[in-house]
């Protein structure tokens, strides 16, 4: 694997570096690591006097607006026909979505991930569950590609790391993602700028959804479940969308005792829930029951139900399990 | 400096090599830093045959009693004579407060810390205002004793840092403590099980006392400024410490727009004000307008006014700042 590994991002080094022309493709709902690989890439190839590009089909999220330097368009036609195209962080062909027609026309294609579950779409397919962000995968194919590395270049792997680590705090932190980021502070990375506009940067209605939230949670089964339901009046009244309920469930988790933490979300006529656990209980499974799915730690699904009535039913699944 | 510093860093070793007991002394109202490095310390010496003991005058908190490991006591005569007395994470003798009589009964008495304003109270002092947090010292100390750093001496180190730099965010954080950070990796740490034990284990009345805090957010000059009046009666209803308001105006800090946020705490007869900015508003300053101090992104003071009275002076200070 390991060697197979190396041989892939060797290749990929080498199909970049004879190209002419390159076009980037994040993945739909760009994050963090997709959008910072997805810079560090472009910047590496223009400053080696190539044609690249990032090709998006959204907005670029506010908070990562300061890295993306003019380097993104939506015109699928920037590059007539790219030399390589090149998908970052997409674990399968729908993350690039409606882009799929312009990959296609790369003479050679190419895709980097670190997801788990991984469907090779490209010719040439470099995916890596132990890395801990793409970032950490760009990192070694710069290396691989003589590439400098410089400021914006390790500002940009710098988000791609710490959006995708969580602050390092995840599970998926290694000794390596901490030594890549002691190389890329040597390349004079402002780590604080960068913190100041990915995490101070929140919609004012987004923290007032928080409070209305955090100010009507449900203790059960003897504090072990913490539960919310975010209702339609909730993000009325704040302003706020569904996206900007991203976050809650951990801040029920984090409180002590709770084993299970569950937030409730009227999304027009569905109900989605968020499940996040510290031990004692599998939400996989529970996600399962409804018809959801995810990690042991971490998963979620969508209910037809309306909110009160999934909540009831939510909690029984979770009483059950809790009990063993 | 740097070669000062070594040689400090080498004496120290020597001192502790040769000594049979040492007695360590993390500051009062103790945090991770202090208590990670005081455990790694008192690990490394009992594992190398030593008399081995921290000295406390107060409870373990919570979140930090995973790594305490039976290694603390209050009996200040739990060594009767210690050939070393070592204080942690210390810029001065108030920090070791009632336990200043314990501390020179040492034969040596020994300081670490890592803080830029340092009053050297111990015979031999290392401070060093580069470091992210003491533990990161604590760490090349062991390195100069050689004494094997095994998991929980790992997890107490990691620990330190974590707790000190904010996750890595804070500007201390250096490529030198992800290297360390690597390191301690290595000695096979679950920094999962750390994170979980330090950041999940929140009183739920805290974030009850957030909850109503963010309920109750004044905007004002255009958004620039957030301020919070966090009241007894909040304090009541949630049941929270007034401890536990700590948090609250980094999360008001947080929002777009904002340039200051201030969160004003009615504790006894006084009101505690906590002051943070982006990089428009200098809070040292406004804070010194009302008696307190600070830095420039951080600062605080406290008020005899009511809590009505002393928004109202605040917000026409901060008002007066932000025009220039």
């Amino acid at each position: 694997m390991t060697n197979e590994r190396e041989k892939t991002l060797q290749k990929i080094a080498e199909v970049l570096r004879s190209a002419a022309s390159v076009l980037i493709f994040p993945h739909i709902r760009m994050d963090g690591d997709s959008l910072g690989s997805a810079v560090a890439l472009a910047r590496a190839l223009r400053a080696a006097g190539k044609q690249a590009w990032i090709l998006v089909a959204e907005d670029i999220p506010n908070n990562l607006h300061f890295m993306e330097g003019g380097l993104s368009t939506r015109d699928s036609k920037v590059i007539e026909q790219p030399d390589v195209c090149i998908a970052v962080d997409c674990s399968d062909a729908e993350r690039i979505e409606d882009r799929k027609e312009a990959f296609a026309r790369g003479k050679t294609t190419v895709v980097i991930d670190h997801h788990v579950t991984f469907d090779a779409f490209a010719e040439i397919n470099l995916s890596d569950g132990q890395a801990a962000a793409t970032g950490e995968l760009v990192f070694e194919l710069l290396k691989h590609m003589a590439a400098p590395i410089d400021r914006p270049i390790a500002e940009a792997l710098y988000a791609a790391i710490v959006t995708d680590t969580g602050n390092f705090q995840y599970s998926n932190t290694s000794a390596k993602t901490h030594r890549i980021t002691a190389e890329l502070y040597a390349s004079g990375i402002d780590h604080t700028a960068v913190v100041v506009e990915i995490y101070q940067n929140v919609r004012p209605q987004k923290i007032l959804l928080l409070g209305a939230a955090l100010n009507d949670i449900q203790m059960v089964a003897d504090g072990k479940i913490a539960l919310v339901q975010v209702t339609k009046e909730m993000f009325r009244q704040t302003g706020a969308l569904i996206s900007e309920s991203e976050g809650i469930v951990e801040m029920l988790r984090s409180m002590r005792g709770v084993e299970v933490a569950a937030v409730l979300k009227e999304d027009n006529d569905k109900v989605r829930v968020g499940l996040r656990s510290k031990a004692a209980v599998d939400v996989a499974e529970i996600a399962a029951l409804f018809g959801g799915g995810g990690h042991q730690g971490a998963a979620g699904f969508s209910s037809s139900d309306d909110i009160e009535t999934t909540a009831v039913r939510l909690i029984e699944a979770l009483k059950k399990s809790l009990l063993g």
